[in-house]
């Protein structure tokens, strides 16, 4: 029997949050920018950085991990590259402000890369270079974290599940965006299978203790999707995304300095002006024609063949009208945590 | 038994490479280039771009598919971005070329993106991105080419092996050098298993007819690394690098233009002035730091931890000093192409 879901709005998502935000102490702008996150994130199917995380996210502007009035600095160090200091600003805050400026940049220097310095939880990637798809200009965007996942050859948690995002604008079809860990599986995944008692693929994760297991209530550390290619994108990120912000994460975890352990991210977003190139039109209708012709190919199985950002458009057109689909223990917390900020729920639909 | 091999010094391949491209058109430097190109990937292990590839390139300059006498159109599109039309130069040729400019032009906005149109075979990308690395550069780079590889969930060739390398610059470690390719198993590989009569790990390639094998005789078509993830990367490059470029290349092919088998590829390439970001001294710490932490860490097994570039690095001070170890058959048909343009080379060590 599946978990009793409810259907909520998007609106009414997004107003819960912001309100709840605001009251635990981030500006209107910012709790505004933090819902639409994640708002953004469950109306394209990426559950585990929707709504879900509201609780987790006021805890941490409680405890002052992350900052709730965050100075964000910014450095223009060239015509091209930018370093912006996030003060712990929430992910959503300091990442937007960043690919807003490099899209900024960008269309006078034709490309920008914006390197974030010390934010927290950057939650879906895909969010912010979408602003840069959004606009027609290409967006990447890598985030650098706190070990969490297996490296090739070695035992235990190294190296973070650190993604990798590229969107790039097209015309008929939605925007090619690919948004992915260098992780097997994610977390998230993981808790899904343990939540349906489910066995996980071998070769997908590692105990607490660093031993191979398919048990979803024993996996504690993802292995690297392609074993040493995996870790080896998730090391380079890391070094580009805090080397660049002269922000240690990995080094700094292992060697046990006292910030170690703390929760902390770096990130690096580049937006790339297509109108600096070839004219847009050009541009998009070769993604278009692209997209054509990948999924017109004959599937391997009995399943269409997608491309990145196809499937999440169609998810994100069906949950725009008929809501976002909860399972009830979540919609219960997020209730529950804003209710403590004195933000009332709406009753939402029921549904299974 | 394995094949019997020859040891050949690094120089001896260079001069033997460098003339003979001369021979067959190339002006003098861009036979260095292209030289330098092929014993670097000789020198580094990469032995599947290296001195083996003389011959075919020798043909491609023959029947014009190659030009020997380029001549390379830069536009700088902006502060930041260039576009090179390679006019269908020999890879190493228009990408060194490229990187060059881009280091240049990184050094004043932090940050420079070459877009390279139509150049003709590229090879190991790690030597352009490491053409930035030796300069206190971060280089990153991607190639867009014709459809090699399978497509996640969908049958046959469909999209190219496309590589990415990020190349960063240490102080007492040897560079970080990323460079993959998007494939489960390099087309390469498949050959050194056939030679050697072994079979492929399950779940590396397809037949020509897109069935699963285990055969290396009979598997024409790799599979991309990690499902989705890399046949997802696979098609960002080729949107990145032949999109700007106006240059589409999957499209052509599966929409069987004229022009959608003929052999082509697009590149990126990326420069960032690490000294824009903090002192280059700061940045090469941390990626020490990091390097000394991860390969420190408990191995899973009974072989240490490596990070990318550092078993390339070890192997290339070997070569440097023992010489490159080539197959007979190798060795045998490098020295007859050599000697079609009147080349002679000289009797190497034998060896096993």
């Amino acid at each position: 029997m599946p978990a009793p879901r409810v259907h909520v709005p998007a609106e009414d998502l997004r107003l819960i949050a912001s309100r709840a935000l605001a009251a635990a102490g981030l500006s209107d702008e910012h709790a505004a920018t933090v819902a639409d996150a994640f708002v953004w994130a469950n109306l394209h199917g990426v559950d585990s950085h929707g709504i879900s995380r509201l609780p987790r996210y006021l805890e941490l502007l409680e405890s002052g991990e992350a900052n709730a009035r965050p100075k964000l600095e910014t450095t223009r160090v060239r015509a091209a590259a930018l370093v912006i200091d996030a003060d712990q600003a929430p992910g959503p805050v300091a990442l937007s402000y960043a690919m807003r400026e490099a899209i900024e940049l960008a269309r006078h220097a034709g490309v920008a890369w914006a390197t974030v310095r010390g934010t927290v939880h950057t939650g879906a990637i895909g969010y912010y270079t979408t602003l840069a798809s959004a606009q027609g200009l290409a967006g990447i965007g890598i985030v650098a974290g706190v070990p969490n996942m297996a490296y090739h050859g070695a035992r235990g948690a190294a190296v973070a599940t650190s993604p990798l995002s590229i969107a790039l604008p097209a015309s008929k079809h939605p925007d090619f965006v690919l948004d992915m860990a260098t992780a097997t599986i994610a977390l998230g995944k993981i808790a899904q299978y343990k939540a349906r008692g489910e066995s996980l693929p071998a070769g997908s994760a590692l105990t607490a203790d660093g031993e191979p297991t398919t048990d979803a209530a024993e996996a504690k550390i993802p292995l690297p999707a392609a074993g040493a290619k995996g870790s080896g994108m998730s090391l380079a990120f890391e070094l580009l995304a805090s080397g660049l912000a002269g922000n240690p994460i990995v080094a700094e975890y292992h060697d046990g300095t006292p910030d170690g352990r703390r929760h902390r991210q770096n990130a690096t977003l580049i937006a790339v002006d297509v109108a600096a190139f070839l004219p847009i039109e050009e541009f998009t209708q070769i993604v278009d024609r692209t997209i054509d012709a990948v999924t017109a190919l004959p599937p391997a199985g009995d399943n269409p063949v997608l491309v990145p950002g196809g499937r999440s458009a169609t998810v994100a057109r069906k949950r725009e009208q008929d809501g976002i689909p909860l399972p009830a223990r979540v919609w219960e917390s997020v209730t529950e945590a804003a209710a403590r900020y004195g933000v009332t729920s709406p009753e939402p639909v029921a549904s299974s």
